[in-house]
């Protein structure tokens, strides 16, 4: 195409994307228009991507990190001949693949979902890497962002990793087009300001005019031939391009065209310029990945053992009998032990530093190229990531999340350090698996059961050491748990997990030699949880005491509760959980003083069926 | 002081990090001794501060970013006469306020809670800009980062809007000890790389060797002189400094000296050296805040009126009635309507661009002087800044938060922009308020409500418009919720707040209409949750059905719970909740699709009580 084929094409993007946000009443034309000259250019001449093997591992990778210009994409797609007109005009209404923000639950070229701004271009660093250290296959990455994302710290943590990992498989086109949603953005039309950061942060920068065909052409071609880093184009734009009533003013973020006739009779009326993209070198072949037998390490029975040490070696167990495997950590590998995996698959192990939104971002963008990532810090941190672990579900991502530290447990560090809230989170995200292992054994089968599930699952780990209670051999079903004592008599069930599992195996015995029998359930899959055992527990003993090293909101006692909602009757329930805001002390003193060690259950216990609470 | 007492005093801050890590047998004695001169010139020659008063309002202000550097600050404290050699020696045992990571909510002279790295920069901007246009007393803000911490966006977050913002009254110092936890960081001992960025951001930049007292009382006074933008001292350290077999080297992240007496010896031994530090001048006083009368807006029952409206309109009255509330906004305050105020009370507002954790940090930094923030995003956005939020309540941090866009009924803009779990992060941390209001009236309501609450506060809105059910004389309590429809016959209970409790009376209506008479509550208090109603009406009717547009996990379902764990029969619960992935759709599809619309509230109370799954 030449320039003036380009410059039509790009009119013809701005068209389609006035049309399509009309047809739906609401979407982002101003925000589409603005990098039509981008896209256009981009798809014409330099991404090279089979729209019929969107899974082709040559395939070039774009993510529109400015998902909200999302019928822009979608234009490009008609245009590309991967949607028809139809498809087209069922933008954003009910039951069609092309929603208000793309995700790639619905559609196959899509990366990842965006919608939530400054994650476009991390997810594309782990896309990049996933290239760069693991596919080989030559692909480039291409990510087109907005101006207003870029006050988003996570895009730093993305321009860092990026220019670390010398990823000069990696173009950020930056719409720069002044205004956001409210108005002005702090830099406006200052390209240079954006320019400086970025070359401050390692890359290479390009300034252009974004409506410039050419210079966009050229810009492209530089990132193309540029080494050793990353390029960013910053493209100088008017939001709105193109239609005089629209461009470049304010408070028309995010509103259909007002006159879409008038306006797409300015732009030159409607085409139907076709694209023929060029698909990617028939050599770019995907290397053969190795699987065999996996031989998880194994603990004794009594020995005392941290979770966070079994989740490391077992980890490494994993890499070894799978070529897919790889880890990521955030600067604490040897608190989290990722730091085993490291030491055994140095070449599959990624140091993402105290960057935890990019280390879930990386996370996501290396699954999507069909690696299986197991990404770890302590649970407290990962709250840092949140927003990009809600954004992984949205996409459909199948990532592993390690979270070690957790609960009062942890000791003196104090509260900054203990994950008190992760099972809220983690359990809140939907299609989400929940895990939290007592004892060594169990931790590493649930490792590698983790492997084989959809969607983000979430395993919860902990400092301190804890007795090896199952054997080796003992099978761990997600969803299941383990019924620790029951006896007829039973007259009270303790559900726990993790550290509190060792807290109620202690104040069971305490009680049995009161004479007051009591049930021991290990829940350690939180999420999806064990209606049957429960149920049954409840039928028999009549109460539940649930006992958790969490804040009482959405853990472990409100999992409990989900097994009760299908209009049958609920058993009396009682709660034990961290209720305080603990400070330093030993793990000892803090189980205590939360009221979770063996001590307060068996009080509770005590007083339930004493004082005839329950039956 | 002299260069020579300067030396010493830092070499005493070292002795006694040690001597205070070793008695407590764990802790960071070599983070500390990084950064003894940095820590002892401040003290000795720079910092304004009072620490008999230390909520004096022309004190400086001083933020140790690198909590785990603790005892470097605690040791600082006892130089000061702020506490004593025993006191000291308490340090992150069971009851002492010297935690592992320091807190306000234990010791007076702290700001705000450390301990999640890249916090203290962000909350110490919020300070700055506190001083900058609302007290206006001069005081400084002075905030001690490490060097790993820069990897984490939300120091570029901050970076970025000191700047913006000309806060020639902050200075960043930055420890450059070239070692993180696990080992080296991106840059080493490189300075220039992070001056790069940080004038790139717009800051003047200053390299100096962190261990030359001369040098670093320069660069504070070159700091004190700087005009019109931020400073950052990058200053070169060894980690352990001063002790040759802890000096520099990797491994010791974290933990005390093998052998405390040599490095004791080897430091000089033992110090008592008091330093006198200068309070603030007498003049900076702080001017009075204004209060007056709240007229809140009142609404006419059957308007149909959008939450947020409410919300901005109810915040504008309320910055009208009280000089102390202020603004803050994620570039969203036409969505959040925030804008009300913003342009009621210009001077009071704080436009955050699209930066939440930044935006939630400079609300922690403005409350901790004296100011009452609300800050508010989309409800889906608040996860990107749940780490300050948690970190928030361990400050015991008195902000509000306000999330818009709640849940599927937004419609058409899909799954990226709906708050689906915000109810289930925000219940779950501590000592938290969430409210939930359905109407315009209970908004204005609730709004001024929570400006007399402690903790974190949240409120959540939304963007559609929904009839105003309630009068505006209407009192609503927080913990409480209202009855709408009650009758001696009833034999379901459905629960709701907001959008669905007009779900929930339209489903009573047409179950009325075929003889099944139904309870409804306005559960807008979603924790605290009011026990006394939920009892009474599992009591009179058996079942309660809780219908909520939120994920399943961790909101108002399972709020309901929490009013029945004290060992009492507990009801039957069902409860309709978003279980599935939302696309894009209509409000109306949204809410069928997700099977919480009126239709399906009275298709499942149809279920329960003719099936007599109930009663």
């Amino acid at each position: 195409m030449n320039t003036r084929q380009l410059t039509e094409l790009a009119q013809q993007l701005r068209v389609d994307s006035i049309r399509a946000s009309t047809a739906a009443g609401s979407g982002h034309p101003t925000s589409s228009m603005s990098a039509a000259e981008l896209m256009a250019v981009l798809l014409a001449r330099h991404l090279r991507y089979d729209f019929d093997r969107p899974q082709h591992p040559g395939n070039d990778r774009f993510v529109l990190s400015k998902g909200h210009a999302s019928p822009l994409l979608y234009s490009a797609y008609k245009a590309a001949g991967a949607i028809s007109e139809t498809e087209l005009m069922t933008y954003r209404k009910h039951g069609s693949r092309l929603e208000g923000h793309p995700t790639p639950r619905r559609l196959p070229w899509v990366e990842t979902a965006t919608g939530s701004l400054g994650q476009g271009l991390p997810v594309g660093v782990g896309i990049a890497l996933a290239e760069k250290r693991l596919d080989r296959t030559g692909y480039r990455v291409w990510v087109l962002c907005g101006d207003s994302e870029l006050a988003e710290g996570s895009v730093w943590e993305a321009a860092e990793h990026a220019s670390y990992e010398h990823l000069d498989n990696l173009v950020a086109i930056v719409d720069v087009n002044r205004l956001g949603q409210r108005g002005p953005t702090r830099h406006g039309h200052d390209l240079d300001a954006y320019a400086r950061r970025f070359a401050a942060f390692g890359w290479h920068t390009i300034e252009i005019d974004g409506h410039d065909v050419d210079a966009v052409d050229r810009a492209y071609g530089e990132a193309e031939s540029t080494r050793a880093q990353p390029t960013v184009i910053l493209a100088r734009t008017l939001k709105g391009k193109g239609v005089e009533s629209v461009q470049d003013r304010e408070g028309l973020h995010g509103k259909p065209l007002k006159d879409p006739d008038e306006g797409i009779a300015e732009l030159g009326g409607v085409r139907d310029i076709r694209v023929e993209v060029p698909g990617p070198p028939a050599a770019r072949m995907l290397h053969a990945v190795r699987t065999g037998h996996l031989e998880l390490p194994r603990y004794e029975i009594g020995e005392e053992v941290a979770t966070r040490n079994a989740y490391g070696q077992a980890l490494a167990a994993l890499g070894t009998a799978r070529g897919d495997i790889v880890a990521l950590d955030g600067e604490v590998s040897d608190s989290t032990r990722a730091e085993f995996f490291a030491k055994e698959h140095p070449e599959r192990f990624f140091e993402c530093y105290i960057a935890e939104q990019q280390m879930v971002a990386a996370a996501v963008g290396i699954a999507a190229r069909g690696w299986l990532p197991y990404a770890s810090t302590f649970a407290a941190f990962l709250t840092r990531a949140h927003d990009f672990i809600r954004m992984a579900s949205v996409s459909g991502s199948g990532i592993n999340l390690v979270g070690s530290h957790a609960g009062v447990a942890i000791g003196q560090d104090g509260p900054s350090q203990m994950g008190l809230e992760d099972l809220a989170t983690l359990r809140a995200v939907h299609g989400s698996t929940v895990l939290y292992p007592c004892d060594a054994n169990q931790t590493a089968k649930l490792v590698g059961a983790m492997a084989g599930l959809d969607g983000i699952r979430y395993l919860r780990t902990s400092r301190g050491e804890t007795p090896v209670i199952y054997s080796p051999t003992e099978e761990f079903e997600i969803g299941g748990s383990k019924v620790l004592r029951a006896s007829d008599s039973d007259r009270l069930t303790v559900v726990a997990a993790g550290v509190t599992v060792h807290e109620a195996l202690k104040a069971a015995e305490a009680l049995d030699g009161e004479g007051i029998q009591v049930r021991v359930i290990d829940l350690y899959s939180v999420k999806p949880v064990d209606h049957r055992t429960l149920r049954e527990a409840a039928e028999r003993t009549g109460c539940l005491l649930t006992v958790e090293d969490h804040h009482e909101e959405g853990g472990l006692g409100d999992a409990v509760l989900g097994a009760f909602l299908d209009g049958r009757p609920v058993p009396r329930l009682v709660r034990l959980a961290v209720r305080t805001m603990p400070g330093s002390a030993t793990p000892e003193e803090q189980l205590h003083g939360a009221g979770i060690d063996a001590e307060s259950i068996a009080a509770a216990g005590r007083l339930l069926v004493e004082h005839a609470i329950v039956r």
